[in-house]
C-alpha cells in the first residue's frame, strides 16, 4: 500500500514551475493553473455529495468562517446545509466515503477552481479536508475583492507520517496550547501528533490505576483522561492521528518517582529539575515491573485510540543497570551479555503486552541499532553486512524512529524495518528552516546537506555523504518504501507555552512540506517566499508565534515601543544546537524570557539582508549600494536609541550588546560602499581591520549570534 | 459591615500626591513613599506565617514565577518553602487566617517595602494576594537591575463588588479565555466575574437535569459542569467570585428553543442569530413553568457556590404576554394590573427557589423600578417619594443591578436596597476610559461626568446632575453605604475571543480602580499615565488586548509590515453607543475582523496627539509647533504608503478613507502652523474651508471616527 503510493508519487508530473506565483504550502504533487479567479462573495456556499461524515461538514463549516473572517464577510451562518443538492453552491465536496485517522489514511484529492465554481473530489473525507486547506491558500484579493485563485490540483502525499513531537514533561502545554498546535499543523497537512507522556522531568497525563504517577510526578500540570479524548477528538477532526510515547526504561524519574520500588538501584527518587540524560532506569529483571506495567500501558493504549505506541528506548545509559548485583545476576543467568541486550529482553516484554492492545510499536532508533559510530558499523556498511548493525530478534513490525543518524535510517530499510526520521528535523536546535527544508527521508537527496553540527561530521555519515555524492544508489524501491515519513521534533527544555509557538512555526510549514510534496521541490529561495505568506496565515488560526515576540519585548523592555530593540533582534540567532545550556544551569524553572527566546532562527528581516550583500555583490548595483547604505546608518541612527530604551533595563543588555556591534560595523560597510562607488580596491589594513571586527562581532553573546557577519565576510573577498 | 469599611474609607488619609511617581493602579487607600529600593536577585524568597491556607502558597509561588519572568532571574524553584520561618526571606507575609471568597471578603492588607526587606500583613490571605499584586506593580529597574519602590502601603477597597460581566450567549468564551479574563481581573484587583449563562442566543453551561439544554440551544458551545467548577476554582485562587446569570422572563429565546411548553406564545422556537430585544418569553402563569426551573436553577445554584444568584430581569418586552389570552386571563384573576406587575410576580416565585438553595438574588433594575423616566418618576423624585419609584413588595435582601440611569440607584438607597452601579460602566459601548473612570457609584461625585448619549439628557438625569451641581446631597451616608459596588459589562455582541481583550483592557483598570480607591483619586492624566504602564503588565498575565490588534491587521491587509496602517488606526475610534449595529444587519455570524475592530477607544497615540494640540494652543510653543508640523508632515507620507498597501486589498478601504481625511488635513495643520510662526491671524475664508474639510473628516466612516478632529477643531480659534 505504502509502496504503491510512493512509486505513484514518483510518476507523477510536477508542474511546479506553473506554480510559482502561488504560495501554497506544501506544494502539491501536481498543479496546474489557468488564470481564472473564482470570485468569493458572501452567498460562498458549500455542497458535499457522496458518503461524507461529521468530520467533514464541520471542517467545511469551519472553512467558511475562517474565510468569513480572512475576507471580512457577512455570512448568514457558516454551517453547511445537508439538502444543498450542489447544482448551485459555489464549493461542491465529492466524498466517496468516510476515513479513518490511521496510518495511511486517505489524503488524497483534487481540486478544481474555475471562474464559476469550485470542485474537491476525495475518496475520503480526510482527503478533501486537506483540499480545504489548499484551497483555503488560494485566497487572494485584487482592488475588486476576494477571489480563489484558479487551479487544477491533484495532490496526495509523498509520506504517510508527518509528524510533530511536542515533550510536555519539559514544560507542559495545556490543552487550548496543544489545540492551537493541532490547527497550525493541519493548516499545513501535518498528520500525527506525537505526544510524549514521560521523561525524568514529569509524567503528564492523569491515570486512573495509578493516579499517584499524575498527582505526585506531575508537579499538578497533566492533561486529564477527558482532556486526552478532547485532544484526540480534536484531531481527528483535522485528520491528524495522536501517538502517544512512555519513554521506558531510561528517562523514567518521574515513573520510579511514583514506584520507586521498581527502579534498578534504591534510592530517592524525586523529580528532576534539570535537562539531560540520568541514570535512573526502571529495573527489567523484577515480575512486578511487567505487572505494573501491563496495568499501565494497558490503560494508556486504550486511552489514545491510535494503532501505533511508541516506547521510547533512547539513550538508557545502562549505568544503574551495571551497578545493580541482581541485574548483572540477571543477565548472566538469562545469557545476556550487555546492557544493551538487556534493554532489547526489556522491549521484547513492553512490545507483548501492548501487542495485547491491538498496538504496534515504535521505538527510538536504540531499540533497532545494536551499534552506531564505531569502526565495526563502518565496517558493516562498507560491506553491505546491514544485518550486523542491528539486533537480529527485533520483530519485523516494530517502526524506527531514526533521531541520530542516517545509519539509523538506512539499516531500518536494509533490513526490512519501517522507519521514520527524526535526524535533521529538531527544530528545538533552532537551525535555519532551509536546513530542516533540504534534510530529505531519502538519503538519495541528501548531498546537498549542511550538517548541524561536528559531531555530524562523523565518519560514517561522511561515507554516507560520499556515496550519495557520487550518485551510488544506497536503497533500492522496496527499501525506500519502508521510510514511511518523519517528525519534526519539539523538546521543550528551553520551550515554554509562551515561546512554543515561535519555536515551532513558521519553520516546521517547511519540514510539514518536504514529508508531503514531490522530493523535486527543493528550490529555497521560493520556499522562504511561501513560508513568509504562510506565516501569517498560522496566526489566523491561532498561531502566537508572531504575537507572542512582540509581547516578549515588550515585557523585557517595560515599555510598548520597542521598535529600535525589534530591529536588533530581527538580525541576531538564538545559538544552535545543545550550545545553549553549555553551563548546564538552566532548569524547569528557569526564565525563558530572555533575549534568545524572543529571538527566531533566520528571521525574514536577516535573510533579506543576506539578499542584499548577494545582489550587491554582482556587477553595476548602484541601486542596491545605495540600500546597503542606507541599511549601515540605520545601524547607527538604531544603536542611539537602543541605548536609551535600554539605560534603566539590564536585561535588554543582549540587544545592546549586538546593536553596538552593528553600530561598529556601520562605518566599514559604509567605507564599503564608498569604495565600490569610487571602483576603489580595499587595502589589506582595511580588510585586516574590518575582519577583526567580524571576529568579535561574530562571537556569541548571551546565546544569540549577530547573524549579520556571515553575509558581511563575503564584503572581504 | 459594609457601612463600617466605607466609613473607614473616607476617614483616611489618602498620600496621594506623594504616590504620583508611583505606577500602581488601582491607588491604594494611603501609600507613602520612602525612597528605598529592595534589590530583587535570583535567591529572592518568601516566607508565610500566621494560619495561611494554600490558596497563599499558590499565590505566592506564581509571584515569584512572574518575577522571575519579568526580571530574568534563574531562581532554583518558584514554591514557597513551608518551612521557612521568614528571619531569612526577601519578603514575610502573615496572613491571621484563610479568607472566603464571598461578598464582603476580607481584602485588606499592608504592605511595607524597605531596603532590607518586604512585609505584607493581612486579615485574610485574600487580602495578601491583593497586597502580592500591588507589590508586582512596585517592580522597577535601573541601570543595577530590578528593584521594589520602597513604599509603605495601607489599603482596602472602597466597594465590596467591583465586577465583570460575561455575557456568554452573544459570542461564547472557553475557558481558556474565561482564565486569562481572571488573571488580568486579578492584577487590578477586581473581585467578581459575573458570568451571564443565557440569552435569546444561548444557553452555556452544561445540564445534567435538562442536557436538551446544551444539546438543543448552545451551538455546542458552552462549559461543561466540569469546566464550570474548574472556573469557579481558577477564579476562587484569585480571590474572584464567581455570579451566575439566568436571564429570565425574557432574553430566554435559547431557553424556549429547549423548552417550547413554557413559552407565553406557541411558536416555533429556534437560537436567535440576530442582536436585540426580543419578543419571546417564559409563561409565569404555568406550575410547569415553576417544576421546571425550581429544577433546573436548584442544579445551577449548587453548581456556582457564591451565595448571590442574578436572575437577570431586564428587558421583558410584555408583547408575549399581552398576546397570549390565558395570561390576560391569570392576571384578571389574581389583580395583576400590568405585565410589569406579573414580572413581579414571576420575580418572586422564582426568588422563592433561589432561597431554598440559600442564594441572595440578584436582578436588573427592572425587578425593582416600578417606573422610569416618565413624569411621575421625576414628581416622585422632585418631591422626595421615592418609594413611589418601586414595586413595594420586592423583598429587601434583593441586590438591584442599576444599567439603566441614576435613578435606579438613588431609588435603591433611598428605599433601603443594596445596589450595584453598571450605568456608565457599559464598556462594550466603547466610550474613553475618563468616561467610565470619573463615573462614580455615588451620584455626589458626578458633576462633572460627560453624558454618554443624547439619551442620558433626559430631565431625569439633567436633574440630578443638576442637584449634585448645586451641592445637594442627594443621599445620606446610610444610604450611601447600601451601593456597595458596580460591575462593568462586556456585552459582547461584536466581541470575539479574538477582540475580547481590546474591548475589556486597559479601559476596565480604570473602572477597578474607581471601585476600589478613594472617591477623591480622580486625575484623568494621572490615571492615563498609570493605565499606560498597567497596559503592558497585563499582557504578562495573558491578555492579547495588543498582540491580538497586530495579528489582525496582519490578517486584513494579508501581509506582515502594517506600520502605516497601525499610525492611522491609531488615530480612530469605534463609533461609540449603539451605533455600530445602525442597519441591524450584524448577526453571531458575522465577522468581527473589520478595521472598527482592531480600533480602541481613545488610543494612546491619539491622547498624546490631544495633548501636543493643547500645549500648542498655549503661548510660545515653537517646539511643540514644530512636533505638530512633523505629526501633519508624517500623514501625508503615511498615506502614500497607506495607499500602496492597500491596492490589492479592499477591506482596508476604512483605513484609506481616514487616512485620506489625515492628509487632506494636514495642509491646514501646516498653514496653521505657519501662520502661529508668523503671528499672524488666519483670516475668515481660511477658518471656512478648514472647518468644512473638518466637518467632512468628522463623518462616520465603516462604522470609525477619525478621532483628532475634536481636538484640531481647537486651532479655528
Amino acid at each position: 500500500m505504502i509502496r504503491t503510493a510512493l512509486i505513484f508519487s514518483f510518476m507523477m508530473i510536477v508542474f511546479f514551475a506553473q506554480a510559482q506565483e502561488l504560495s501554497l504550502m506544501p506544494v502539491p504533487q501536481q498543479v496546474t493553473v489557468n488564470g481564472q479567479k473564482f470570485r468569493v462573495r458572501k452567498d460562498f456556499s458549500i455542497a458535499i455529495s457522496g458518503n461524507a461524515n461529521d468530520r467533514l461538514y464541520r471542517e467545511a463549516s469551519r472553512f467558511r468562517k475562517r474565510l468569513a473572517e480572512r475576507a471580512v464577510l457577512n455570512m448568514p451562518a457558516w454551517t453547511v446545509d445537508r439538502r444543498n443538492d450542489g447544482s448551485m453552491a459555489s464549493l461542491v465536496i465529492k466524498s466517496d466515503h468516510p476515513g479513518t485517522v490511521q496510518l495511511e489514511m486517505e489524503e488524497s484529492y483534487s481540486l478544481d477552481v474555475k471562474g464559476d465554481g469550485i470542485r474537491i473530489e476525495a475518496a475520503s473525507d480526510i482527503g478533501a479536508i486537506r483540499g480545504l486547506e489548499t484551497l483555503f491558500q488560494l485566497l487572494s484579493s485584487d482592488k475588486d475583492g476576494f477571489y480563489f485563485q484558479g487551479v487544477s490540483v491533484k495532490d496526495k502525499p509523498r509520506f504517510a507520517w508527518r509528524g510533530l513531537l511536542l515533550s510536555q514533561p519539559y514544560h507542559f502545554m495545556p490543552l487550548d496550547v496543544i489545540k492551537r498546535m493541532l490547527d497550525a499543523m493541519a493548516l499545513v497537512k501535518l498528520n500525527v501528533l506525537h505526544y510524549y507522556i514521560s521523561d525524568d522531568q514529569a509524567w503528564t497525563i492523569e491515570s486512573k490505576v495509578y493516579p499517584k504517577l499524575h498527582q505526585q510526578a506531575s508537579h499538578g500540570e497533566y492533561l486529564t483522561q477527558d482532556q486526552v479524548r478532547e485532544m484526540i477528538g480534536y484531531a481527528d477532526q483535522r485528520g491528524i492521528r495522536v501517538v502517544p510515547e512512555v519513554d521506558l526504561p531510561g528517562h523514567s524519574t518521574a515513573f520510579l518517582t511514583a514506584f520507586p520500588e521498581l527502579a534498578s538501584i534504591p534510592r530517592k527518587y524525586q523529580l528532576q529539575d534539570h535537562w539531560g540524560v540520568f541514570d535512573p532506569s526502571v529495573d527489567p529483571t523484577k515480575t512486578r515491573t511487567y505487572e505494573v506495567l501491563d496495568t499501565l500501558l494497558t490503560e494508556v493504549a486504550s486511552l489514545f485510540k491510535d494503532n501505533y505506541f511508541h516506547i521510547g528506548g533512547d539513550e538508557n545509559n545502562g549505568k544503574d543497570w551495571a551497578r545493580s548485583d541482581s541485574i548483572q545476576r540477571f543477565m548472566a543467568k538469562e545469557g545476556l551479555p550487555t546492557t544493551v541486550a538487556l534493554q532489547n529482553h526489556f522491549n521484547k516484554k513492553v512490545r507483548d503486552i501492548l501487542r495485547r492492545s491491538n498496538k504496534t510499536v515504535v521505538g527510538w532508533d536504540e531499540v533497532l541499532m545494536k551499534v552506531m559510530n564505531s569502526d565495526s558499523a563502518r565496517n558493516a556498511f562498507e560491506s553491505g553486512r546491514y544485518d550486523q548493525l542491528i539486533h537480529p530478534s527485533v520483530p519485523k513490525d516494530m517502526v524506527i524512529q531514526s533521531w541520530r543518524g542516517m545509519e539509523a535510517l538506512l539499516a531500518s530499510a536494509k533490513n526490512g524495518y519501517r522507519s521514520i526520521l527524526s535526524k535533521g528535523y529538531y527544530i528545538d536546535l533552532v537551525q535555519p528552516t532551509s536546513y530542516h527544508y533540504l534534510n530529505d527521508p531519502y538519503p538519495e537527496m541528501n548531498s546537498e546537506i549542511i550538517p548541524d553540527s561536528e559531531a555530524d561530521l562523523n565518519r560514517f555519515e561522511s561515507d554516507i555523504t560520499r556515496k550519495v555524492k557520487e550518485g551510488k544508489r544506497l536503497l533500492t524501491p522496496e527499501e525506500e518504501s519502508l521510510i514511511i515519513g518523519g517528525e519534526a521534533t519539539m523538546w521543550t527544555e528551553h520551550v515554554t507555552a509562551e515561546t512554543l509557538d515561535s519555536r515551532v512555526w513558521p519553520r516546521t510549514a517547511a519540514i510539514a512540506e518536504r514529508l508531503w510534496s514531490p522530493s523535486s521541490v527543493r528550490d529555497v529561495p521560493d520556499m522562504y517566499r511561501r513560508m513568509d505568506r504562510i506565516t501569517i496565515q498560522l496566526e489566523w488560526v491561532g498561531s502566537l508565534h508572531i504575537r507572542n515576540r512582540t509581547m516578549m519585548l515588550r515585557r523585557i523592555s517595560g515599555q510598548e515601543a520597542t521598535g529600535p530593540l525589534e530591529k536588533v533582534v530581527n538580525l541576531i540567532e538564538p545559538v544552535k544546537g545543545y550550545r545553549r545550556n553549555n553551563k548546564g544551569d538552566l532548569t524547569k524553572f528557569s526564565p525563558y524570557t530572555e533575549v534568545v527566546d524572543i529571538a527566531i532562527p533566520d528571521p525574514r528581516e536577516l535573510r533579506e539582508f543576506n539578499g542584499l550583500i548577494d545582489s550587491v555583490l554582482l556587477p553595476n548595483r548602484s541601486k542596491k549600494l545605495n540600500d546597503l547604505e542606507r541599511e549601515a546608518k540605520l545601524w547607527r541612527s538604531n544603536h542611539a536609541q537602543v541605548l536609551s530604551l535600554s539605560a534603566s533595563n539590564p536585561n535588554l543588555d543582549p540587544i545592546v550588546h549586538h546593536s553596538a556591534s552593528l553600530s561598529d560595523l556601520s562605518s566599514y560597510v559604509e567605507d564599503y560602499v564608498r569604495m565600490r562607488r569610487s571602483s576603489k580596491k580595499p587595502d589589506v589594513a582595511w580588510k585586516a581591520k574590518f575582519k577583526t571586527e567580524l571576529d568579535k562581532a561574530s562571537a556569541e553573546y548571551a546565546h544569540c549570534d549577530l547573524g549579520v557577519t556571515s553575509a558581511l565576510r563575503k564584503l572581504l573577498n
